[in-house]
């Protein structure tokens, strides 16, 4: 039996087959795309680039050749990267990590909207994108009815296959054919003001089919792969990140103690990169079993919780591994099959399930400032870096939310603790804990004058504490004592970074 | 049979019930109090003042006596304003509108927490405040077996019973009689990881009973009050209200006719306010019929849409009217008991139910910036107005979330457009529609950049219109392009309103 056979196992479906070439000729200029992808995982590998060929051959001819997408979250550089090289994105949402996308978007060539990921499926079914041209998703397979089985990420994949008035199928041969059975996809979340209670209450329930379905007069095309996933190795956890990780287990060790917080803990989230990861690999050694996790990705940390027997199940939307956490992944495929769950992310973005449940949330950031405002999305104000992603969702609905970052970058000339923050994604009234190698500021049930004497204290690094209480000291003398702040100051230290290179008073 | 004894049908209650000033004797120096009230509805009325009282006869005698205090959202002159002029409380929060207290937090002396009204109970129930050691809840009456019928308001009321170690109830003889019955109070939402979906698929379905209760052994006081809730007048809406409420309605009316929202749209939640009020004030004329409500507090606007027939039924955890239309409320309240219902404000506010019944959020905004964050509670960056109350629960869980304000105060002088707002409380990520008396920018689906343009040509005031496109066209020269910024200006405006008393520049 060919690949084709063994994957596509559709008859009718099969006869759909195609090269990425002939398929992209139902790309236009001006549609709408809904594209499969989840942080490198589950995004078409062989199209985008056959889509970006057509639209260098059309702008060559002088013609515009430009479409809208919208995707789960970060694909990778053979997705978002060459659609974006051949300038052929008009619009793009809800989150990228695209170097090529990044700087186009930051250089004004491509309108960006940074959203919540909860956001993203409701508001393509209520219409809030118009209508969508195609919707192009990666798949591992197809079932002999049809039904299409997810890749490593659903991500909107659900929504994407309703919404969109044509669809093409990728199926990538790459993918493991044991991820049959994973997935846990529900269809009837339904529009206000019909909606019912999401039946799920604990990590791995099972509330829905483990396959994508769709009209399959739909589907105009199906496209054979065998590429893998964008799988970037992860750094060692430094020093810095080791510090971090013994702090949020010290605190999760006192309040199991004093009877807050169960001895499995709560469902984990953790967001993506190095210190959240180094978190997770902190919890190998740690006093706690039969953890779950309830996140978006599932990345190597927690992949690793579960084989080592430390955490029990894990629901996620995507994996997204470096290369050694794959060959583990698939190694363990059997062991690992009935303890992860990977669902929509309107699942397991919801903040129903996330509040129900009690997540603690643990997410990087870009800067904090004193009172507890958090940047995670902008470089000094105007850039984007990668977008809020689902940090929103889990930080406002987490029994525990937790932000982590060194306290320094750039070899000290940036202060992750500024007087206030260049961007503001998640607010004063949302962020519990921030944590960074130098210490822990708990900042629940305190004023924001408070909560300024511990972050200083506690979070900045040395180099840079006087010059934080400086400016505090004389924002208290300035105006209004709720939140001190002198406004013509408040930004000058990023102000100083961009004309000096550093943050540092001299 | 005297008042009391109609109202503390308990007999043993009826044998705890004392003077104002008795009941005070149970409150020390460094207690945390959880007291009820939400919007100047429910507070108690007596017990405040006899601690003021005690408060500064202390003071006189040079002992420190202050207390920490939880609420459910603002009180009353009576309450938060005569502790405050006391300077007994240390600690606040969740929300507040007391003048007195405002000054004093301004003033730096008391240290007080703005927050998600959705996070309170919640926080409470996990130990976040640690202990609380009494309680002072306002009832219309106590039942035989000794459960408390709540008054005008209920708020956290559930919560602070259960939560504290003593109670004082006060029973005020002022309040409806027939309130008993109006109220839906559940008991079982529990702490993760074992929690159950919240049953609730309609604003008017019935979850719980009717009565508060408790342990009565923790009630160590009843106290007898004959005092109305703080009922200030609405202004009428004015010109800018209205047309504000015009541009809402005809909204409504497109997507009715585009299919995408109901003939009887969906659940409305209304800020405080007047011109909140307005807008609901306009409905009345409008062509929707069998509308609902699905708010906090339910104010004049909503209680005439319910009696003209417009609206036929309404949740919320407070009533706050106006002396006239508390009149209309006491004289319809038979018609009025089967189609108002007053919940817990960890029901009414909980993101669960709010996104799945797609509430229409309308909230009053202190100024939106051209990228369409919002700030609600700070004047000039560092003083505290009121706070975040359950905005933000609403508007990041919303169908449509808007803001709305006229597009000047002060005759001019603050333009409530600027570049950058002073204070973050709604951030880009979750503000859909900005709407002054100039015009609506529907923000949903759209990049920072072209964000700014809709916010400046539809909603800013002509006089400062040329101002800001001036100072967007210099950021879009000076750095990224992604949110451009000028760091070094953006909150450029406020420092001048603070120097010269006018934003404008001469």
């Amino acid at each position: 039996m060919t690949q084709a056979a063994e994957r596509v196992r559709h008859e009718g479906l099969r006869a759909k087959i195609m090269s990425a070439e002939q398929a992209a000729e139902f790309v236009q200029n001006g549609m709408m795309l809904a594209v499969s992808g989840f942080t490198g995982a589950g995004y078409p590998k062989a199209l985008p680039t056959a889509i970006a060929e057509r639209a260098k051959a059309a702008h060559a001819r002088g013609e515009e050749f430009k479409v809208g997408m919208v995707t789960g979250a970060s694909t990778a550089p053979e997705c978002d990267g060459v659609l974006a090289a051949a300038d052929c994105i008009s619009f793009r949402n809800p989150f990228q990590s695209d170097p090529t996308l990044r700087n186009n978007i930051n250089a004004g060539n491509i309108a960006y909207q940074d959203m919540h990921l909860s956001h993203v499926e409701q508001q393509m079914r209520q219409g809030f994108y118009g209508s969508f041209d195609l919707a192009v998703i990666e798949a591992s397979g197809i079932t002999e009815e049809g039904k299409i089985i997810p890749a490593m990420g659903i991500g909107h994949g659900n929504e994407a296959l309703k919404a969109a008035k044509k669809i093409i199928v990728e199926v990538n041969t790459a993918q493991n054919a044991k991820l049959e059975g994973m997935h846990d996809v529900v269809y009837d979340i339904g529009v206000p003001p019909h909606r019912k209670p999401i039946p799920l209450t604990g990590p791995f329930d099972r509330i829905g089919s483990p396959y994508l379905e769709c009209d399959l007069d739909k589907i105009v095309a199906v496209v054979m792969t065998d590429s893998g996933d964008r799988n970037s190795k992860f750094a060692d956890p430094d020093d810095n990140s080791k510090r971090i990780a013994a702090q949020i287990i010290d605190f999760f060790n006192h309040e199991v103690k004093a009877g807050r917080l169960p001895k499995n803990l709560l469902p984990l989230q953790s967001g993506v990169g190095n210190v959240a990861n180094a978190v997770l690999a902190g919890l190998l050694d740690a006093p706690f079993d039969d953890l779950t996790g309830y996140t978006e990705v599932l990345q190597d940390g927690m992949l690793d919780l579960i084989i080592a027997g430390k955490m029990k199940s894990a629901s996620a939307t995507a994996l997204s591994f470096s290369p050694d956490a794959l060959q583990r992944f698939n190694d363990n495929i059997e062991f690992l099959r009935d303890k992860i769950i990977l669902r929509p992310m309107e699942y397991t973005n919801n903040p129903e399930v996330i509040r129900r449940l009690g997540i603690i949330g643990m997410n990087a950031m870009i800067e904090a400032d004193i009172y507890g405002n958090v940047n995670s999305t902008h470089v000094m104000g105007t850039k984007m870096m990668n977008g809020i992603g689902g940090s929103g969702d889990f930080t406002r609905n987490a029994f525990f939310s937790f932000f982590v970052s060194p306290s320094v970058a750039k070899d000290g000339a940036i202060s992750c603790i500024v007087p206030m923050v260049s961007h503001h994604d998640h607010t004063e009234h949302d962020v519990m804990f921030i944590v960074t190698e130098q210490g822990m500021a708990d900042l629940r049930g305190k004023s924001p004058r408070q909560r300024a004497k511990l972050i200083i204290s506690n979070c900045a690094h040395p180099d840079y504490r006087d010059q934080l209480n400086d400016y505090f000291d004389r924002a208290e003398k300035a105006g209004g004592l709720h939140t001190p702040h002198i406004l013509s100051e408040a930004l000058s230290w990023h102000q100083r970074f961009v004309e000096t290179g550093d943050m540092r008073v001299k």
